[in-house]
């Protein structure tokens, strides 16, 4: 409750305005209660996102490469339209710009968090499965970064039914659908 | 002067901390005179934007449309890795968050400023010069997207010197260099 509350707060007063007073009257705790097990709004912050990241991947046991590739587009055009951290990018994405410890944990949870993706991608290359001209890392930034341009630079969060568009449309005519 | 004083001023304090006060002391002027010409830090950061989008776009008269697209999505590369437009990103993104005014001001200035991409990419669609699976707006929400994901997300600005490598992966086997 207190990590959600958490999450409330940065997304709507921003990083530089996060207060741990405030996060506390959401959760409906003391103060203290927060201070004892986060003395830093960092490590707060930080445990709040660890959470969500727990929560959320899609299932990548089953299908084909081709399959599972749209489901993690799917999936994170659903989290960059609708989520606790959509809402807190703008904050954190100016927290990371100001804070070096904010800096710090922002890239680190990023790298984390695309890694199966480029991995996916590195073996459907491997595999024959994607065109040899996919370059794993950029793919993963086309894909990443058409949805999350949407999210930050227009009026439209990028549709989660147009994963299979996007894919279709940076993966090439070697996978059309 | 005073248009870049308040660009340096956004870059480093954020919009929420933003103070016409502390621009008239980097442009070494008085608060009267910036109250004058822009009663409110909206006109003041719209006019120092518009000035940075006069300033820097790419010559696009001459040579073949995959040249120009190269030029273009270098531009933007270098405009993500160094300029004052990128330093405010993050403080813009999040004053478009958390204020209406700034919100559609933010967008309207991004969708302006793609305009000339999407048009190129269309023209070279209906010419053949790109393969038909480009679909003009995703493909340039691909391309933006991956530049802007890299600044935003990563601890590495794109390089520019990639833009030919980026276009390759985003077009596709039909613009093999």
């Amino acid at each position: 409750m207190i990590l959600l509350a958490a999450l409330d707060e940065l997304g709507e007063a921003g990083y530089g305005t996060f207060s741990i007073e405030s996060v506390a009257q959401r959760a409906g705790v003391g103060k203290a209660t927060i201070y004892r097990h986060w003395p830093h709004k960092l490590s707060l912050i930080g445990d709040a996102f660890r959470m969500l990241q727990d929560e959320g991947d899609p299932e990548l046991a089953t299908g084909t490469r081709r399959k599972k590739l749209e489901r993690v587009v799917r999936h994170v055009a659903e989290v960059a339209k609708h989520s606790p951290f959509s809402k807190c990018l703008p904050a954190l994405i100016d927290a990371a710009e100001r804070d070096p410890e904010m800096r710090t944990f922002h890239r680190r949870f990023q790298a984390e968090a695309r890694r199966p993706l480029i991995a996916l991608l590195e073996e459907g290359v491997a595999s024959g499965d994607f065109p040899r001209h996919v370059d794993p890392e950029l793919t993963a930034f086309s894909l990443l970064g058409a949805i999350f341009f949407c999210r930050l630079m227009t009026s439209k969060p990028f549709d989660p039914e147009r994963a299979g568009d996007l894919i279709h449309v940076v993966l090439g005519t070697g996978t059309a659908r």
